[in-house]
């Protein structure tokens, strides 16, 4: 079922993602083409409050061409350690600390051509940073109790897919539990 | 907190994704850049069997450099309804017509550089295609109880944004139903 690389042609290499073009030979011998977009990985945040209030984020999205409400999130650093960088982008974007962030497993966004791969964390006991908030990023913070975030999702405004998975993932662990 | 895009740089063109580099002018009157990556957008279909078994297709991913269990999905054609698309790649990967095929809305998959929306489907009533199974894709047929597949999110054996979202999308609409 492998496809095994043959020849890769690097297109462009960008700030965030690079661009290839990648020959593959398929299992029955053939060869067929990949573009495939290089991502460094990131990491995705469900935060809740001591409310149990999830932390969203609202920004402009140029790709998109609007606004979406997303969980916090960010792009890992060269070599970074995704629960680092969720600590980080967590303060960096809404102000708060985890004083507690487990695990949720992960995501590959769209593996037909991008590495991408988003680390998925809940974050709990959530407490003031003290770190700056970025100032090239203009997002706005808002808290929406969890029933009302899936709310949000059946109804489509929020769309964005690592938030529909970590939030319903958040969602079925208390339902469960 | 709009962005708006002020240049566009076309760097390649290919066969699924485009690629550009956009400058665009900030909120607060300053630039930057970002990397876009446009693609046509796609769809994904939880599909029910008889005994409420999901079915997923299993297949390796170039991106991801490993064997990727996921819900059947494909890329829009020029101008095709998604609900054709839909139809038309259940059938292909699976061999199963969607007798009932119902919206569950849809995800941005990255919307940080990629312009891709994913149409997610809930299928159910499934019959035998009358359509031939695409030759040139490698892919695997399984049926998996959902609380299986649901187990299978938990442990990361299904790590895949689209399918994690639409699994847990079904899973949680059964629970509240």
């Amino acid at each position: 079922m492998k496809e095994t690389i043959i020849k890769q042609q690097p297109i462009y290499k960008g700030r965030i993602v690079d661009l290839s073009v990648v020959d593959v030979q398929l299992p029955d011998g053939k060869t067929s083409q990949r573009e495939i977009v290089k991502h460094p990985g990131a990491v995705a945040i469900v935060a809740l409050d001591a409310d149990q209030q999830v932390v969203l984020v609202r920004q402009y999205r140029t790709a998109a061409e609007r606004i979406l409400l997303e969980i916090p999130a960010g792009t890992l650093h060269p070599g970074e350690d995704p629960r680092v960088c969720a600590e980080r982008e967590l303060q960096e974007e809404t102000g708060f600390f985890p004083g507690k962030l487990d695990s949720l497993g992960g995501i590959f966004v769209a593996p037909g051509y991008t590495t991408e791969y988003i680390h998925l964390f809940v974050a709990n006991d959530l407490r003031a940073s003290r770190l700056d908030a970025d100032d090239d990023e203009f997002i706005e913070v808002s808290h929406v109790p969890l029933a009302e975030a899936l709310a949000m999702i059946e109804r489509g405004e929020i769309c964005d897919g690592k938030s529909v998975a970590g939030l319903l993932r958040v969602a079925l662990q208390y339902r469960a539990g």
